[in-house]
């Protein structure tokens, strides 16, 4: 043997991989917020646990991926929006619980790392965080030869956010006879991509820049990635008055799958599906002959958040919603048959 | 078309995963500790941030995966190990600011889920997270179908931890002068696979159940995967008598590309190699003629966590961490010249 081997001939490039901190810190930095005390390069993030007005703080806890829609992003090459899905993603769930976000870190893998593409998702994912509030205080890019396809990344993410005891949202005050409210969805957010892409690009054969006019004029990739919005600014000034019981995060497992979550036993809920359902559920499903039931388990549907209230708050959340900007909707109500039905249009 | 698409022809066994949620539920639950306050199956994991005895609390995180250690795990197909390798990966990055663990997330990710081989990686972080004092406070299981080839699984976490400001570890205390005491890795630990696999397996033609002579009678795939050790329950203890000046976690980049992150400018050191290197990264070296200066960026070589003293308090934490069951040793000292140079024996 003349010559030996190097990291780099086992296809681990360390220098590609300081590149992609260099081009992240200017991002990452936008997000600290006073309570960060650590700066990039530190074995760990660094944030003061001072909660100011909360008397009994809790910490809530969240982890989470993207899915196949990261398949999505790497057939066009546009990796701007995935972090702010992800980061998107874990506000709502901790909001579930009642909690506004305290700092995010980010987790991203791939076969063979460029540096410019790890900047763009976590570009993407501070610009989610500054929107939320939110410290991006720390993160991990690994370059895992054999594991990934070329151009190929996984992205996770875990959030960690705070709520005062008080108002902590345990659903122990859902019950039968609420009123559930729905916010829109954007689109798929980030469930579902699996049968999604198998339906639009496996069997009928479309290209994500294909047009089809139930989709209004935006191509298959750009509808696709639409990006999962954020519900904390719309929905925490209702947990902070006290004007919510339950709330349900649609993601994976649909409306069935996710409202379960918070119906205690014996509790059940009509679901009344007259909500404007966004076409590409209808081309979905139409292309792939897939059965109304399974639809449902598999996307949200046009319902990103289900909000529990008392029947008699109705009117008030309705109205605080609409001012925020928000079309809110009812989407059902609660009753004692302890199980989720639903009644189509 | 006849029948209609559902989510598991498309790759995604809903059913496999809630299987796999089953199996991990007693063993996650083992790690909860009093300050717990969700169960498994909530949209965010619930901690109570009380922290007694700790006057200024700060939150130290980190996230960080497996490498292509998993790649091992998966030839010989036993992950009962990966998810320890993690959990104490994890310990040691925010024990080196200090940090003692609070609670743990993880995020696994297959093409194909198993629900058994998910219950084995996380059976082995929660067995982790109880040595450590730590729950494990949720997670997330994606099957991602084309992600990942059959059999192989992505593992990846987040720890928080806490300090008292007064024992936290910024490094400010570091200067020259300094004695550096390593504790032995116990071998990988979590870095240098990718090579590690490409001159034991690819070049050399090794199978996992070889026993090279200078491996001492164990095989390749059992000293590989030897558990990276969680430094935890020796260090702790000199933390909180601030008896440490800084403390460095050796992973990826070895020795100089680790303790360059806890030296100020215009501070370097002398890196005297005495130590005992276990067997494992001489035959690395050897097979893959590797030059002496990429194995110490590419491995531990043997040392796994570097802590940086006062010379006048050396003797007294050689002392403490021999009481503690610890081999530590001397692996030389900090001085003004602003570089790492290596001496070796």
């Amino acid at each position: 043997m003349t010559e030996g081997l190097d990291y780099r001939a086992a296809g681990v490039d360390v220098d590609e991989g300081e590149r992609a901190v260099q081009l992240m810190k200017a991002s990452v930095r936008q997000t600290f917020t006073p309570r960060v005390l650590s700066d990039l390069g530190s074995f760990g993030g660094l944030f003061r646990a001072e909660f100011p007005g909360i008397s009994r703080p809790i910490l809530v806890a969240s982890t989470d991926g993207v899915g196949t829609k990261l398949k999505v992003a790497a057939m066009v090459g546009d990796y701007s929006t995935v972090g702010m899905d992800l980061v998107n993603h874990c506000v709502n769930d901790i909001l579930a619980q009642g909690a506004e976000p305290l700092f995010f870190l980010d987790y991203i893998a791939c076969g063979s790392l460029d540096s410019r593409t790890a900047a763009e998702i976590v570009s993407g994912m501070a610009s989610a965080c500054r929107e939320n509030g939110c410290a991006l205080l720390g993160g991990e890019t690994a370059e895992m030869p054999g594991f990934y396809s070329p151009g190929d990344y996984d992205v996770a993410g875990t959030i960690v956010g705070v709520v005062d005891e008080c108002s902590l949202i345990t659903n122990d005050r859902v019950g039968p006879g609420m009123s559930l409210i729905g916010l829109p969805s954007t689109g798929l957010h980030t469930n579902g991509y699996s049968l999604a892409r198998k339906v639009l690009f496996d069997l009928a054969g479309m290209s994500p820049g294909d047009r089809p006019a139930e989709l209004g004029g935006g191509t298959v990739a750009e509808v696709l990635l639409a990006v999962h919005r954020s519900y904390l600014g719309a929905v925490a000034p209702l947990v902070r008055r006290g004007l919510v019981g339950g709330i349900c995060h649609v993601t994976g497992g649909g409306i069935p799958g996710n409202l379960c979550r918070i119906l205690p036993p014996g509790c059940g809920a009509e679901i009344r599906e007259g909500w404007e359902e966004p076409p590409v559920f209808g081309l979905i499903g139409r292309l792939g002959g897939i059965p109304r039931e399974e639809m449902r388990r598999a996307f949200n549907l046009g319902v990103g958040i289900i909000l529990a209230v008392d029947s008699g708050n109705e009117e008030e959340v309705l109205g605080m919603l609409r001012d925020a900007g928000e079309t809110p909707f009812p989407v059902g109500g609660t009753d004692s048959s302890g199980t989720i039905k639903f009644k189509p249009v």
